[in-house]
């Protein structure tokens, strides 16, 4: 059986390290926060992963915590703002909030967000909407990984598109995905792991199919159904980076392996303030009646339940607010010689029993 | 070799059977023109194929030709429209004005049709944005044609998404996609012409693969990529119905077999206006460099050009313009029959020489 850490540990833990690695207190809690989400969430590629990365990221001056983004009015409803290199989890929170309280005057609104860095998960920021009964649209770039159809050598990022819709209960819809077949944080997972990749994944250096995940490392992950995918990522890139000022295919950094210049990430979010489009009751109303429909549908032998986007995910976050976060094997030894490095206690130092802690 | 038609007798005809059937001059005109674009890009599974289904349902009063949409501000940024059950292209054409007009005051704006009915290609509208040097984003919903992942029967429509950007000079970008694997158009194309579809496409009635086209159309298209397709569906169909007050899921109505109602489908349109967020020279020089560091990337063997979103579809339809549009084989028959049926003159009487008409 996994072990389980409990919320506030892992919390404490990640902003401590993004704190003793220069990250003023604020910044460090968010980020540490949205990694914590993540994992409680089930999607470690975008959890405690990271935390390594950032925090060296940090100490080598490629991102500046201590600069607050510069959020500037383009007209009523459009906005875009300067994340002047923090952290992607804090210009993110920053831009959402923004735009939730611009939709609140206009009803939709946009901030687009340049000079920023990864932003781990996207529903991290969505879920904000929410709870102020709004729809989400939320999209980033990232650095190059993909090819496009027909291409050799990466191009775009697995840049992820976020749709979020409040509901009258239960779990909200969610979708958050990556533009890849998979994410490829888990290609980075399964090599950590030691373990193959499914075939259709990826294509290896010379741009031939690979189930090996280091060779598709130094390779590229896929667009999700071919020139679809990439036209959806490219789609994504040119509104999170060229319609923002960040960069956009080849300008945007890796965060791994380019040590020379900050990322200059892009981000787009849209919002959607429901209730000034119709009673909010009204929309929650047809929501439920849509997900009732959906959930009674007719299954496949061998389906015991029709899930839709960000169920599984709301349900696991619960779980792991109940009864403690899993990590993927390996990250422990990982934290902890990232502890010794920063010279900051040890992740876990003595075998503590579970707190349940939100 | 196939023969091809001048855009100008396609448009004629096609006008001319809408009027026939009942429908106003502007109405007819622009629901074929709508057609006819299609067809010119090499849609042609939106294109004039659809004639007849339109006209009949036309006939058979499941469209209100004659109605003039309704549109309704709801704050500074966000309209609804009530498309009072005319075509998708007329309620689409007028609710897209609306968008950029609305959106050069505000900089991102939003128009959501309800009572609308099947709307043809996307991109005939976002096109209106990019004149316009407008980014648009458009979609919509459709009648049920996509089981849920793990699901048995259809629950969501192949709900199409489009993204399109402006450049200075070539194609624009304009990704146009169904969120299934291909578009259902092709499946019933297929079906027309007696032709297999490839594996992975569909599912029969009892939910098994098949590459029969008529057991596909019985059974199921399958969403791009599994759940992340299924979720980008849903969420299209929740954006295009649940915010618009539009039908959603099973209570969008089949275009083919639904005769007791009209369709009740949904639109949404956002528009964003580029030169509230940045010079619109800057953008455009963005996207040039980007579009330029794309086309030099590595290709793959046996790949003689990297193409984007769009470029494809820009070609055909100046070669269109230039020599005449081609026909999908069996639609010459179709269409003649439809004119039987209206008393108009049939297709092409006489073999007239081309006339090279925009």
């Amino acid at each position: 059986m996994r072990r389980r850490f409990s919320v506030r540990d892992l919390g404490r833990f990640a902003a401590g390290a993004l704190g003793a690695a220069g990250a003023p207190t604020e910044v460090a809690e968010t980020v540490a926060e949205s990694l914590v989400f993540a994992d409680m969430r089930g999607i470690s590629s975008h959890g405690l992963v990271r935390l390594p990365i950032y925090t060296e990221r940090l100490l080598r001056s490629m991102v500046s915590a201590d600069a607050e983004p510069e959020l500037k009015q383009c007209s009523a409803a459009a906005w875009l703002m300067d994340g002047r290199n923090n952290f992607g989890a804090y210009t993110g929170v920053r831009a959402m909030t923004a735009a939730i309280e611009a939709a609140r005057k206009t009803g939709i609104a946009l901030v687009g967000v340049s000079r920023s860095n990864h932003f781990g998960t996207a529903a991290y920021f969505a879920r904000l909407a929410l709870k102020e009964n709004q729809i989400a649209i939320v999209t980033s770039n990232a650095s190059q990984t993909m090819p496009p159809t027909g291409g050799r050598r990466p191009f775009v990022g697995t840049n992820p598109l976020c749709i979020a819709c409040p509901v009258a209960e239960g779990a909200p819809f969610m979708l958050d995905m990556a533009t890849s077949v998979v994410a490829r944080g888990k290609v980075i997972f399964a090599a950590q792991n030691g373990q193959p990749i499914p075939e259709g994944w990826a294509v290896d250096a010379q741009g031939l199919p690979t189930r090996d995940a280091l060779a598709a490392l130094d390779g590229a992950v896929l667009p999700l159904g071919g020139p679809k995918g990439f036209g959806l990522a490219m789609a994504l890139d040119l509104l999170s980076g060229a319609l923002t000022g960040a960069g956009a295919g080849p300008t945007v950094r890796n965060m791994y392996e380019d040590w020379s210049e900050p990322q200059n990430v892009g981000h787009l979010f849209i919002t959607i303030d429901i209730g000034q489009l119709q009673p909010i009751e009204d929309f929650k109303a047809r929501m439920a009646e849509y997900l009732t429909a959906l959930k009674a549908s007719p299954r496949a032998p061998g389906c015991d339940e029709l899930l839709y986007a960000g169920e599984l995910e709301a349900r696991r976050q619960e779980e792991s607010a109940q009864s403690g976060v899993a990590l993927p094997g390996g990250l422990l030894d990982e934290l902890d010689t990232l502890a010794g490095r920063l010279g900051i206690d040890p992740f876990l130092p003595v075998d503590r029993p579970l707190q349940n802690s939100g």
